[in-house]
C-alpha cells in the first residue's frame, strides 16, 4: 500500500438512486461504481432498487459484475435504472436502512438524489456514528430543478434546460406561423432555474417566450393579464413560460388553489408538497382566464410535464459528463477515509468553462433551497440576458434556425 | 429550346404553406424553390405569408434572391417560414385569390398543406381553366397526421412520430423508475398514425406503452378501465397513449363531450371542427377516473401538444430528405407542361426503403382522409408489431436505452 494512502475498511458497498429522475442519474451511477470496482476491499457493489425502499426490503442488484459496454449503455440511458422512491426516512425508517446495512456488511453508502437524499445520508451517517460503526455515506447531486445549495448546478439540470430551450424554439416558431397566445407549464417547485431556461433559445427583441414566470416572484393574476395585453398588442402574439410552483402571496400555489377550487382532492406526497405535475389545470386556467378576460381568440396551453426530465435523445454532453464525474468523485472521496459528505460542482470560470468537484458537508446541503439570484429576473415577468451566460456553457450548441 | 420540352409560360410563382406546421415544411418550401430558381420564363418565386390570406393581401415575400446558405438555414428550421393560416377557402374567396395571381402575372401556385389545402389548389385550378388562364397549381402534401389519400406516408408525419417515440421511450423509463398509471395524449383527429408511433420505441413485452387508442376505433370508458386494470395487476403500472380525437360510437370526440360537460365554450375552427390541441381536459379527466374508480394512487397525464409538430432537434433525416423532394418534384411537374396535381409519396419497397414520388389527381386526395389500417389495430387497443416495418424506416434509429 502506498504512503499516505488510508487503510480501507472492509466491506460492501449500496447505491441508491432517488426523487424525479433525470436524463443523466445514470451517468453517476455508473459513475459511483467505475470509481469503487476492483477495490479488493470492497467484494460487492449492491444497487438498491427503488432507492431507501430497496435497502428495508433488501432488494438488491450485483453492480460490479455488469460488462462495462452494458455500463456504458446503461449510463446513456434516462430515467433511475435502479428505480427511484418518493419516501421520506424519518429517525425509525433510517434506523431500519442501518440495519440493513449492518447485515450486509455495507460500509460504503452512495445516494444520487435531491437535497432529501443528502437529508438521508445525514441521518443514516449519524446513526453509524453514535453507534461506532464505520460507514462512508455519500450524496451525489441530482435534480432537474438545479435548487441545491453550495452547488453552481446540480447535474440533470443542463439536459432538461436543453429540453426546455428545443421545446420554446420549435413553439416560438410555431407562434409565429400561426400567431396567438401561447403558455407553457414547467417543472419547478420553489426554484425558476428550469423555467428561466425557457429564454435560451431567443435570437431577438421578438422572439419568445416574452413573458416567464417563476416561483422567486408572487403570482398576480391581475399583472399577469396586463402583462399579456401589453405584449399582444405590441407584437400580435405572445409566448408565455410559467413555473408550475407559481404561488400567491401568501404563498398557497396557484395550482393547488385552482384543484382545491374545482372541488379536486389535492394530492401530497410523503414530503407534504402538493403535486404539482402530471395535470394541465394550471395552463387550462391560465388560458381560459385571458380569453374571457382579453377577449383573444386563439390561446392555447401546454404542459411539458415528465417530457421534461426522461425525454430520450436530448441530453447535454456537459450534462452527461459532470453527472458521472460527480458519482466517481463521491466514490474516490469515500475511499479516502472515513469522511462523509455531498459532491458539489462549482464553476471555477465562464471562459473558457471549467468547474470543479469539491466534497462540502451533508448538513450544508440536506433540506435547503437554493432558487434564482434576484439579478437573473427582471421586472417580476421576465429573464435576464446574462442568465445565458450562465446556462449556456451547462446545455452547450442549440440546433440553427433561421426566419424569413 | 431541346426538344420535347414544353414552352414554358411566362410569368412569376406563388408558394405557401398552410394548417399546422411540421419540422419540415420548410423544407418542400426550399424544395420548390429550388426546383424553379434560375428559369428565365419565371422572373419572381413569391411566397405569399400566412398562405391564402397573404394571397389575396397581396402580403409577398421575395424568395428567388435569398442566399443560398439562408435558404439551407430555413429548410432546417421547424414550423412555416412564410407564416400559415387556418382559412378555408370556399368559391368567393378562391375568385379572390384567383384576381391577385392575375395581377401579378402568377402562372405557378404552390400550396404545401394537408388535405384542405389540396382542395383550394383544385378551386382555384378550376377557376383558371375555366377563364381559359393558363395557372400550374400544385399541392405540395405536408401532415404530422399522415392522413393524406394516395400517398404511404406524408412529409412531416415521421418527424413527429420520432418524438412521440422518443417522448414514450424516455416517459415509459420514468414510470419504470416510479411506478403507476401514466396518460400521454397525442395529435391526430380522425387518424391515429401518430398514436401509434408510440409503439416504436417497444423492445420488450413489459416496455410501455400497454395500451394505445387510437380514433379509428370508438372509445369505450367501461372497456378502457377494465384495460387499465388488467395491465396495471399484471406488471404494477401502465403506460397509455391516447389520441386527442377518441370518440364515442356516436362519433361525438370525448374531449368536446368534457368541455361541453364542464360548462366550457367549445371552439371550433373555420373547417368546423372542434378545438381539441392546446388544452389538457382529456387526459386530467381520464387519469381522474383511473383514481377514482379503480383506486390506484399515482396517476399522472401529460398532453404532447404543439411540442410534437414543432420541436426542434428532433427530424427524422428520412423526413427532411422527402419533403425537400416532394417540393422539387412539384417544381419539376410544373415545368413540364400546363398541368396539375398533388405529388404523393408511394413507397416502391421496405428492405431497401425506397420510394418514389409521382403526380396525382387533386381530386384524388383533396378533402379525403386516410386512416389505419385495421392489420395494425390489436384488441381494439393496442397497435401490432408489423407497424413497425411500416414505420421504422421513416424515422430512422432511435437512441439505444438499456435497463438493469
Amino acid at each position: 500500500m502506498a504512503k499516505n494512502k488510508v487503510a480501507l475498511v472492509q466491506g460492501n458497498a449500496v447505491v441508491g438512486q432517488s426523487g424525479g429522475p433525470t436524463a443523466v442519474i445514470n451517468q453517476s451511477l455508473v459513475g459511483v461504481v467505475q470509481g469503487l470496482v476492483g477495490n479488493r476491499e470492497i467484494p460487492k457493489i449492491l444497487g438498491c432498487r427503488h432507492g431507501v425502499k430497496g435497502i428495508v426490503e433488501e432488494k438488491y442488484v450485483e453492480l460490479n459484475t455488469i460488462a462495462s459496454d452494458q455500463l456504458e449503455r446503461i449510463a446513456q440511458t434516462p430515467s433511475s435504472a435502479l428505480g427511484s422512491s418518493r419516501d421520506k426516512p424519518d429517525a425509525a425508517y433510517c434506523g431500519r436502512i442501518f440495519d440493513s446495512f449492518k447485515k450486509q456488511n455495507v460500509r460504503y453508502f452512495f445516494y444520487i438524489g435531491g437535497n432529501d437524499s443528502s437529508d438521508t445520508c445525514r441521518i443514516v451517517n449519524e446513526l453509524a456514528k453514535s453507534s461506532n460503526y464505520e460507514l462512508r455515506c455519500f450524496h451525489v447531486p441530482k435534480t432537474i430543478d438545479n435548487d441545491l445549495m453550495e452547488n453552481d448546478h446540480t447535474p440533470g439540470f443542463a439536459s432538461a434546460a436543453k429540453f426546455v430551450a428545443q421545446a420554446f424554439m420549435g413553439d416560438d416558431l410555431d407562434n409565429r406561423s400561426l400567431p396567438g397566445v401561447k403558455i407553457n407549464i414547467i417543472m419547478g417547485r420553489h426554484a425558476g432555474f428550469l423555467t428561466a431556461a425557457s429564454m435560451l433559445g431567443r435570437r431577438s427583441e421578438t422572439d419568445g417566450p416574452h413573458l416567464i414566470y417563476v416561483p422567486e416572484v408572487s403570482f398576480d393574476v391581475d399583472k399577469f393579464l396586463t402583462d399579456v395585453d401589453a405584449t399582444y398588442k405590441k407584437l400580435g402574439r405572445c409566448v408565455i413560460a410559467v413555473s408550475e410552483g407559481i404561488h400567491d402571496d401568501q404563498k398557497k400555489p396557484i395550482a393547488a388553489k385552482l384543484a382545491e377550487m374545482s372541488g379536486k382532492q389535492v394530492e401530497r406526497d410523503s414530503h407534504g408538497n402538493v403535486q404539482l405535475s402530471g395535470s394541465g389545470v394550471l395552463g387550462d386556467f391560465l388560458g381560459d382566464l385571458i380569453k374571457s378576460k382579453l377577449g383573444i381568440k386563439r390561446v392555447r396551453s401546454d404542459t411539458f410535464g415528465y417530457l421534461q426530465r426522461s425525454f430520450v435523445g436530448c441530453t447535454s454532453l456537459v450534462d452527461a459528463k459532470e453527472a458521472r464525474m460527480a458519482g466517481k468523485k463521491a466514490a474516490q472521496l469515500a475511499l479516502t477515509g472515513n469522511i462523509d459528505g455531498s459532491v458539489a460542482i462549482q464553476r471555477v470560470s465562464d471562459e473558457p468553462y471549467r468547474v470543479a468537484f469539491k466534497r462540502v458537508e451533508l448538513s450544508d446541503v440536506a433540506g435547503k433551497t437554493r432558487v434564482l439570484d434576484p439579478s437573473f429576473i427582471v421586472n417580476n415577468n421576465n429573464i435576464s440576458e446574462n442568465f445565458r451566460t450562465y446556462l449556456a456553457p451547462l446545455v452547450g450548441k442549440l440546433p440553427v434556425v433561421e426566419t424569413l
